[in-house]
């Protein structure tokens, strides 16, 4: 029976590297003690509290259809801590409620892009992002940030890419690589939409996780507000991930079609999980800043193990929940180093080909497990770095 | 800021009658006492025991990322039940975890559809229906299922459009009707699913709940297995509508497209919400019977009342928690008589309009308030239906 040739074609053609995570995930289920850098993920769960804000919401009713855009406690949250962390006024009314940040770049992509029109976005990238685009009939055009630019993408490149383009997806703090864009990329990226009427698609799911210099959002650059969309959740702020909750912060016009939209594909987001997020918000930044904490002290802990050598080359890593290692002074590509330390060491890191053609040569270590256990690995992962490079290199 | 044709397009032009909807709610909020009979939702919450297994899964650490598909446990038993109910070998690997029904339908239509193809629909309809196939980019085409033949769709007419479309959704028992379809209907449908090549997408969500008659799949016809996607949900099987909890069921093959575009829809469904649908299908047939006979009562009060009467004439309800009313004996149109009932009584009912062409001087009252309530709003309907007709027809 003959499928449709969009969902055929979601995903495949892109990137590589992927064996390595199964072949981990496989070690570890054949009973191997492997470390897993691979996923960004909290070594810790959700807290306690807000596992009862939502079971209290239940008890108290609260499980029945939910409004469709959001219950309006939510998007209150939402637009008020929008506006003082961005200055952006924002209110209620630019907020949608959406199951999960991945949901909202899903959204966000449909309102930004008919059948056959082409989307941009930065490589190195988040896996799901050509497939997003895909999914909504679009065409994934990707632009490569070099290493060579510490990750930061050209404007002037994406210039080139843009004409008759609809849409520019960008994610900072980066994940894979950690990267923070600074304002200048973000000025220059903004006079690109600006220059060909693009949609700026701004994923800042870690946001709250921001090491060196400030979080900025193209949206409060001059005249992105009315052309930005931003994607909000809070899987990494608050160790929700699997609460599946987040928000697209935009023009009215964009969110009523885009709530529109969500009745068609979700009919919402459970309201007991919409309660939870109202308590986890209510927490305030001394919560949040407990969240990151962990991530900033192990970003360091590895910058401080890489100083002395220059086998292994740390990007400056100014946020999210990552460290990007040039290992291209081995000689090896990303996923071969990977699968000799996995095979060597039994630690996992994922192969910078895996996010796509510009992190070649590079593997991305999630900051995701216990200080020790992080220490040992990248111990383990500078031993084999060495090992494979000439005497008279080291 | 432009936004997509296909999301500007997604509603409008079809039903007509929501404001009978808008104006209850606002009668309501101004304090007045409104019998709402519009919303199929029980008038329960969902059970406590299935809220507390839910807590517990999040108190066991269940918090994190889930698979994408669903997780073992539950796509085992909804496969488990499947086979059971319907006689179909049906295996994990056939079953997509989805956040709802409504996203099922999406996602069934996305795999059946690209863009510009036609995708059909019976008349009446669920409102979501139309926006679903506009928001992948296909065009709906609606058949109507006439009154004269109470509601059962005519196999010839869907042949007449089904040359070069791609897919037909039917949904049985059926929403706003409570028609279950004949194996007769189903018979002639599926042949014309066979003859036209299409996906036949049967939304099942009111599965267990039918008073007349069995639930046919038409996925248990002959050779429909490999072409029929299923959409089934917790919401009103387990009075469940606020966890956004279903499946889809179909081929294989089918199922690993979907589930590798539910990755970037939505990243899966929230594991806890998993865990409490897999305690709830082991509550096993007499919770859910227990959940489904209030309708089947309500079913039989309001038929019982309005016997010996043929001004309001109910069109044979043998499923799902709504009763259609013929009203075309008053001369009004449903939305006429709707508002009608509505200023005098203050009891809202919806519309036929609001469900496309065929159920035009139709209402449809829905079961979902406590007996008393219902009977009293009833009498209230036959007393404005009696007094729009000239006494020598009552």
């Amino acid at each position: 029976m003959r499928l449709a040739q969009r969902i055929k074609g979601l995903t495949g053609g892109g990137s590589d590297g992927w064996d390595v995570y199964y072949k981990a995930n496989a070690m570890d289920a054949a009973g191997h003690d492997i470390t897993h850098l691979t996923i960004g993920e909290h070594d810790i769960g959700t807290d306690r509290s807000i596992l009862d804000a939502m079971h209290d919401a239940t008890l108290a009713g609260i499980t029945g259809y939910s409004a469709f855009n959001g219950i309006k406690g939510l998007r209150e949250r939402v637009a008020a801590r929008v506006t003082e962390r961005t200055g952006v006024p924002t209110t209620p009314d630019n907020v949608l409620v959406v199951p999960g940040g991945q949901a909202g770049l899903f959204t966000a992509h449909h309102a930004a892009c008919d059948e056959g029109d082409t989307a941009l976005f930065i490589d190195p990238y988040y896996a799901t992002y050509p497939g997003t685009i895909r999914g909504v009939g679009a065409r994934p055009h990707a632009i490569e940030a070099r290493p060579e630019r510490a990750f930061q993408p050209d404007p002037a490149e994406v210039a080139e890419a843009a004409p008759g383009a609809r849409s520019l997806l960008i994610n900072t703090p980066n994940n894979p690589t950690g990267v923070n864009y600074t304002r200048e990329t973000l000025d220059g990226l903004a006079d690109v939409c600006r220059a060909h009427d693009l949609w700026m698609i701004s994923d800042e799911v870690y946001d709250t996780q921001v090491w060196d210099g400030d979080h900025i959002t193209p949206r409060s650059l001059e005249g992105m507000a009315d052309r930005t969309l931003v994607i909000g959740s809070l899987s990494k702020s608050h160790a929700m991930t699997g609460s599946r909750i987040g928000w697209v912060v935009g023009p009215e016009k964009a969110i009523t079609h885009m709530s529109n939209l969500a009745t068609h594909t979700t009919y919402g987001v459970a309201g007991f999980i919409q309660e939870a997020a109202c308590f986890a918000l209510d927490q305030g930044p001394e919560f949040e800043a407990k969240i990151a904490e962990p991530f900033e002290r192990r970003r360091d802990l590895v910058l401080g193990l890489l100083k002395g050598q220059d086998v292994v080359r740390p990007i400056p890593a100014a946020g999210a929940m990552y460290v990007m290692l040039d290992i291209r002074a081995t000689g090896l590509s990303g996923e071969d180093f990977a699968l000799r330390l996995l095979d060597q060491h039994h630690v996992a890191v994922m192969p910078g080909e895996s996010f796509g053609k510009a992190a070649a040569g590079h593997v991305r270590a999630a900051l995701t497990v216990e200080d020790s256990r992080l220490e040992a690995a990248l111990r383990q992962l500078l031993e084999t770095a060495q090992s494979l490079v000439a005497p008279a290199t080291v």
